[in-house]
Order: structure tokens, then C-alpha cells, then sequence
């Protein structure tokens, strides 16, 4: 018979004890985090290889496992909480978002139903009516979290297949001769997870239409219209189109009026993809730029865990048709069925995942915490702080600035003018790669117009203008360096 | 021009001192959380009201947020880490975890790429192997991190798809000829999250066909043959079958071998849903009931945050495939090509979600700090808590027993002779309701043959004989209470 010394966790007084050296490890790493080289050094295999092969079969001392966090994983780490990380976009585990990850470990709650836990759904409301209404949105958008962009859209384009009324949640899409192909229109420069959530709904990669961009990489509404009109043309059905505010590549922001007018007059389901540049748009002055005609969109992804200073993961999702949502994805089995069903929100309802992490707590705690003119600061030092480098650029003989800076991000290469493109799109990627081994920032690429292109992409709550200088000065360093190679061969 | 103080995040000290009051609660919360009553007892919209309408405009100091939390959010909080949640299916956040979470809040790492932080990639594969090896699987599985069962099953689903090399992703599904309705099966007892997947994919809910159970709800082995056989005369295609090892219901357990040999015959991709049960594969004395014949199977889902003692989210799903799966999956913009790509695991090649948590630090330490052992000693002792509930129903003469008891969790229910099915059912929804009203227990129901079932699910690492006793007397007193007053109607 089970008992007497039931086997159960460590005891609150070792997680104390541990907690706090965790918490003087945090502290440390908080406060020394610049010394610590900003992309890994690690070869393949070199983590793998310093590790057991097979878990141990006694419980080791917590001690000892956080040594080896310390001694054998750190070094493994690419730090995305640096503040010379420029690659990708940067991201930022703020200090209120870590302890309300702390807490949301601890509670370990999964808000599948409101009965199972009351506060989750309904912080989760709040904290995306609170992000709602500082994006200036109006209040028939319904917002919910998701873990990753990928998601948020994955989930909005199924809303636009259910929106289409094809009868597709009972019926599917294979084997019936009264449907046309489904097409989904977004720029060339859109991010891969729309593609991604095509190819998984069903649509196929051939029916994304990637839409011709102008010479600021913003999608052309005219082109769009054309797509739909010969898509239209050839018997095919326009679902869906995903404009972009802040594209990965260049932060370009898709036209939305002319967009989602010609999309409401289609029928055509418009997502917008703000998984970066939405949050901007708690800016007033920056907020028409990105904005205009949002109110005739129908779904919106903003990531949190992007440029709102939120640990990974917390993507927010926003509609004006939550019912079309609800349509596409509710599923009641009885194991699931509450008394106040009819009258809660049950967040399962809204999508693929039934668990769902307390992740409105980080949320809720890094909004109250900096409030919202802090947050509005940091975003508004970030762009300044970019627009400061795209000067640097603008101005160097040597560098060339490869797409507008409407946002935190700067597109530019090393452009000398003695050497053929071709010659300076190798130049780049050693600049780049000699940069990243430096330890001391870290930057990523993209390709514009077929040349191969730096990004330096602002957005880490720690970055400073010395951060951005010293990226500068290793930038030009490496230029000097390798273009005398460059030039001799 | 930005700086010179620029606004940046709270200092490390700050971080220190609130971080080491966090962990005083957490402390606190874990040596007292018998005294929470585990299902809330607030109305729907009451902490919503409690909530400003609108973030604060300028930041609150985190003393203020952190009392907030204690006064305003936690009293709407569902107790999952309570000893006697018994509800669904029970968890743990166990102080390794916890301790985990807190490590990878503040590294806040993207482990989408190799090179996004080698540690997070190649602890995924290190965990995922031990964790394979513990369960006995042999060496030609695969494994990756995802964050919920539903969403490994979506991956899986996705894999089958493509494994029936139908050019889906390319073309998709809809407005194609050549396409006959493609066909799932799983059991009528089968979790939700299989049909939510399918109808996500676009198959359809029509297409998922639900195979008959034997009287212990185990998917019948002739039935899904005679699906299978019909479909295929009807010019359907049979793609993926679902079998489950511990439904959700039940934890019933499908018979592995003659499903997975029916499936490979008839060249079916077989996933087996094991997010619950498949954890008890560690146990050697359980394996070959629940994992004979899975060395026929394509794809396992095991969830380290339902009984592997893991702070939610994480989701294991392994595949003998992974080539498939990647083909399903793998889509590289030029901002994510790496030098290395083609010798190191990009895990974002593997599924929907770009971003990706390094949710295998958790796992990492519970898995060191618990040892093997220590992990086969915890799963033991819930099985043999929930044999002594089940003993002590089938002992009484009021209660009975609505299903076999494989694993750790019991389904019975109240049954005076004196009283009609119906009667009963109202009855024991009654007693649900009580119990869980004292706040001392927390259960969930289900239907079996139409018939309503409670459900004492064990699972979390706290979780004493004692919280079982006081369960079942909790359950006897509200019995006695209920069923006077149903004797009377």
C-alpha cells in the first residue's frame, strides 16, 4: 500500500533555497549581460556532447544541476536578451515579465475553460482589451492570446475558409467536385508563416499568390485587385489576403486602406500581420501611418513577445468576427462541458490548442509596470535610436541603405562603389560573419532585390545608443578590414 | 536625439528584490496551497471587475503589481498545482520545473534555429532522447518539443497527409480532381484534440470516422478493419488512424499491436495518442501493455506537463519520420538561412510554429533532479492511489465502478439500487458540484453509455493518500446529504 513517506516534490523550503539562487543568478546575469558574447561561439554537437547520453537514474542534487546550467548550457546560448542583439527582431525578457513567468510556473494553470481558472480568461480579456484600446482599435475587435504569430495566423486563415461558407469544418476540401481552388494573396515580402498556415489549412503553396511589392517593398493594392479579377477570372475563389505592417525583411508597411477596401468590396477575408509593427501602433503619431483602414480588416496579429518587452511566448489575435472563429474551431467533448458555458468565454473554444499557459500574467505585469507612456517611451527611443544609425548609413560613402526605416529596423549593406554586386554581396556576408564571431553584437540578413542585405533590428529594453555605436564601429572595422581583400582579389 | 538616459528595463537589483519576494510567495504558496480552496469560488466576471478598464498611463511600482496579483488575481485561480485537483487530467509544477521556467524567462531564447541558440536545440534533442529511451522506444525515433498535445497531433496528422505523397502541400486540397475524400480513425473515446486537428488540416469532421469500442472503451481492432475496407470500396482514401494509450475518458488503452499491424498493411500512418498515459511507458512493468506493437506505429504524442511532473506547456511528439514531417513543414526565407543549415537540426522545420520556447530546460531539470527512478516511484505511487480509490468503490455498495482502472485515474459513480439511471445521473451531478463546492477537492465528469461519470484523476506531485481519503469522504458525506433528498423526490 502506497505511504507512509509518499514520494513527492522537493519541499518549499528547497524550492526557497533554490529560488534564490536562481533569482542571484538572474540578478547577476541581468547585470553582467554585456559581457557575455552575444551569439554563441559553440560548434555542432558541442552541447550535445557535454551531456549524459541517458538521464541518470538517481535524482541529483539541484546544486549540482544548476552548476551545470551555468557551466554547460549558458555557453550554448545565444543571447536574445543582450542588448546588442540585432538580429531577426529583437525581443526582450523585461524584468516584470520574468517574474510573471515566475508566477505563472508556479500557479501552473491551464485556462482551457473559465471554471479552470477564473482569472486566466478573464485577465486574458483584460490585458487585450488594455492593448486594444492603447492601439487605438475599436471595441468590436475581440482579442485572444496565442503562443506564436504562426498560430494567431494559422487560426485567422481558418476563419477566413470558415468565413467562405464552404461547409469545410464538416465536409473538408478533398474529394469534392463544388470546390474551386482557394486562393490566399499576400506580398512577396510577407513573412513565411502565412505560407506555413496555408500549407497546413490545406490550401496549397501554388494558391498563395505573392503579390508584387513597389520600390519600398509595400504591397501593391492595384496588383492585388488584378490577382484577384484573373484569379476570379479562371474560376478560382479568393479566401483570404494578409497585408503587413513592419514586413521581417525590411519593416515595410503594407497600404491598408486601399487594401482593405478593395478586400471588403471582394469579400476577401484581410488578416493583417502587426506581429512587429502593430505594436507601434500605440504611438498617436505613428499610429495612422501603420493603421488607416484597420477598421475594415477583419483579424490582426500583434506579438507581445516582440516589441512589448514580453517574455516568449504571447502572441495576441484580434477579430471583428470572434463568432466566425468560434465557428471554425469550438468543440465540446462532454469532459469539457461546464454549467456557465453559455455564459463565460471559454478560450478552447477560439482555436487548435486546448492548453493554454497563463500567459496574460507577464502581460498584465509588464503593462502595469511601465504603463503605457513607458512603453511608449522605449518604442519611441528605439526608432530614434534606428533612425540615428540609418543616418550613419545615409551619410557613409562606403554604406548604402537598402530599404526605407519606418520602424526599428535598418536595411543597408556595404556598398563600395569599385566593386560589382556580386563582389559586395560576398563582402556583406563576411562583414556580417566577422561581426557576429566579434561576440559583441549580433546581426541577420535578408536578400533585397537579390542582393544580400545586413539588418541591424532594435527592439531589446536594454539597448542604449553606445550598444548601436559600437555595432557601427565594428560594422565599419570589418568593412576596412576585409574590403582590402575584397579590393586585392 | 535618444539618451542620455535612455529608458531601459527595471535594474538588476530591482529584479533581485522583487525576484527573491516572488520566490518568498512561491515558497509560502507551495507550503500552504492545501489551504486554497482548489476550484475558485468567484462568478463569472468578477475578476474582470475588479481589473481597471484601461492600463495605467504611467507605471506602478511592482510592490503594488505583486499585492495586486496576491489579493486580486489569485483568489480567481483554480488550484492545478493543488494535491487534490483531480479534475481532467491532474499536473504539476514541481520546484524543478518552476525553477526552470524562471531560467528560460530570463535567457528568453528563440530556439527556431540551431544558431538561434545551440543549447535550446540540442537540449530538446538530448531531453527528447532520454525521454525516449525511458519509455523503451528504440533509436529510429525522433523527438521534438511542441507546446501541446493538440498541437503534436495537428503535426502528426499533417505527416500523414503528406506521407500519402498526394502533392497536398504544393496544390492543396480543394478544387482538384483527382482527389478522393481522405479518411481518419480513431475511437469514439478518442480526445478531442484528434478531430479538432483533422478538421484544421481540412479533412473534415465528416471524414473522421469513430471506430467502435469494446466494453473497456478500447478501440476495436475488427471495427477499424471493416472501416477501413468500406472506405476503400466507397473510393475513399484511409490516411491516418488514431490510437490512444489512456483515453481521456476512461484512460483506456487500445490495443496497440493488431491496430498498428492493420495499419501497416493496409499502409495507414498509425499516431498514438499517449499525451497521458504514455508517460507510464517508463514504468517496465507497464510497458508492454501499453506499448506492445509500437514499433509498427508512425508518430507518438507524450506530454511531459500531464504526469512527467513539467510545468505546462510542453508536448513530446516523436516520429519514426522525421523526413516526412519536415517535408510536411520545412519552409526557409532567405532571413532564416543559415551557414549551417544543412548539418545541424533546425527545429523549425519540423512544424507550424516559427517561435519556439526552450521549454526543454524544464523538463531537463525535472528529469536530473527526479532521476529516473524517482520519476517510475511517483507514477507508481499514483497507480496505487487510484487502485485503492478503486478498490474502496468497488467495495461499497452505494457506489460503482464505470470503468477498468489501467492507470491513475477512476471513473465511477454514485448508484443506490433505489434510484432510476436518470435519477442517478442528476444525482451524481449534484455531488460533483458539492464536492467541489467545499473547496477542498476538485473533480471533473464524463459520460460513459450515456451515463454520467465522475472522474478522480491523480497526477500531481502532491497529491497523499490523505487528499484520496479525504476525496472519498467528501464524496460519501454529500451522498448521504444528496441522495435523502433524491430518495425523497
Amino acid at each position: 500500500m502506497p505511504d507512509s513517506t509518499p514520494p513527492t516534490d522537493f519541499s518549499p523550503d528547497q524550492f526557497r533555497r533554490h529560488g534564490h539562487a536562481v533569482v542571484e543568478w538572474i540578478a547577476d546575469y541581468l547585470a553582467t549581460i554585456d559581457d557575455y558574447p552575444v551569439l554563441s561561439p559553440v560548434q555542432p554537437g558541442d552541447i550535445r556532447e557535454a551531456l549524459p547520453a541517458r538521464a541518470p537514474e538517481a535524482g541529483e542534487p539541484l546544486d549540482r544541476i544548476l552548476a551545470d546550467f551555468d557551466q554547460l548550457i549558458v555557453p550554448g546560448i545565444t543571447h536574445w536578451n543582450h542588448p546588442s542583439f540585432f538580429a531577426y527582431f529583437a525581443i526582450s525578457g523585461s524584468v516584470p515579465g520574468i517574474l510573471g513567468e515566475m508566477l505563472a510556473a508556479a500557479l501552473n494553470v491551464n485556462g482551457m475553460l473559465w471554471k479552470a481558472s477564473p482569472s486566466a480568461t478573464e485577465l486574458e480579456l483584460t490585458t487585450m482589451d488594455w492593448l486594444r484600446q492603447l492601439m487605438g482599435l475599436s471595441d468590436d475587435w475581440f482579442g485572444h492570446i496565442n503562443d506564436t504569430a504562426s498560430i494567431s495566423t494559422l487560426l485567422a486563415l481558418a476563419a477566413a475558409r470558415e468565413a467562405a461558407n464552404l461547409d469545410i469544418r464538416q465536409r473538408g476540401m478533398a474529394g469534392r467536385a463544388d470546390l474551386p481552388a482557394l486562393r490566399l494573396y499576400t506580398s512577396a515580402q510577407s513573412h513565411s508563416s502565412v505560407e506555413k498556415g496555408a500549407l497546413t489549412l490545406g490550401f496549397g503553396q501554388q494558391n498563395v499568390i505573392a503579390i508584387e511589392t513597389d520600390r519600398d517593398f509595400r504591397m501593391r493594392a492595384d496588383r492585388l485587385a488584378a490577382a484577384i479579377a484573373s484569379d476570379r477570372a479562371a474560376g478560382h475563389l479568393p479566401v483570404a489576403a494578409v497585408a503587413t505592417i513592419g514586413t521581417t525583411s525590411t519593416t515595410s508597411i503594407d497600404p491598408l486602406r486601399p487594401i482593405a477596401e478593395l478586400c471588403q468590396r471582394e469579400g476577401v477575408w484581410l488578416h493583417v500581420d502587426g506581429a512587429y509593427g502593430g505594436a507601434a501602433a500605440i504611438l498617436p503619431e505613428l499610429r495612422e501611418r501603420l493603421f488607416d483602414g484597420i477598421e475594415l480588416a477583419d483579424s490582426l496579429v500583434v506579438n507581445p513577445h516582440k516589441w512589448l518587452f514580453t517574455p516568449v511566448d504571447i502572441s495576441a489575435l484580434y477579430t471583428r468576427h470572434p463568432d466566425i472563429l468560434k465557428r471554425a474551431f469550438s468543440l465540446v467533448p462532454e469532459y469539457l462541458v461546464t454549467a456557465e458555458q453559455d455564459e463565460v468565454v471559454n478560450l478552447m473554444d477560439y482555436g487548435v490548442q486546448l492548453g493554454r499557459r497563463f500567459r496574460a500574467l507577464k502581460l498584465w505585469m509588464v503593462m502595469r509596470s511601465f504603463g503605457a507612456e513607458g512603453l511608449r517611451e522605449r518604442l519611441r527611443h528605439h526608432i530614434a535610436l534606428a533612425q540615428r544609425f540609418a543616418a550613419w548609413v545615409d551619410e557613409s560613402a562606403a554604406w548604402q541603405r537598402m530599404a526605407p526605416t519606418p520602424l526599428s529596423t535598418v536595411c543597408f549593406r556595404a556598398a563600395p562603389p569599385s566593386l560589382s554586386a556580386e563582389a559586395q554581396d560576398a563582402l556583406n556576408e563576411q562583414i556580417m560573419a566577422a561581426v557576429n564571431a566579434s561576440g559583441e553584437a549580433f546581426l541577420s540578413h535578408t536578400k533585397l532585390n537579390d542582393r544580400f542585405t545586413l539588418r541591424l533590428a532594435i527592439g531589446n529594453i536594454r539597448t542604449e545608443a553606445r550598444h548601436v555605436a559600437r555595432a557601427w564601429a565594428l560594422l565599419n572595422e570589418a568593412l576596412e578590414r576585409l574590403s582590402v581583400g575584397a579590393l586585392e582579389r
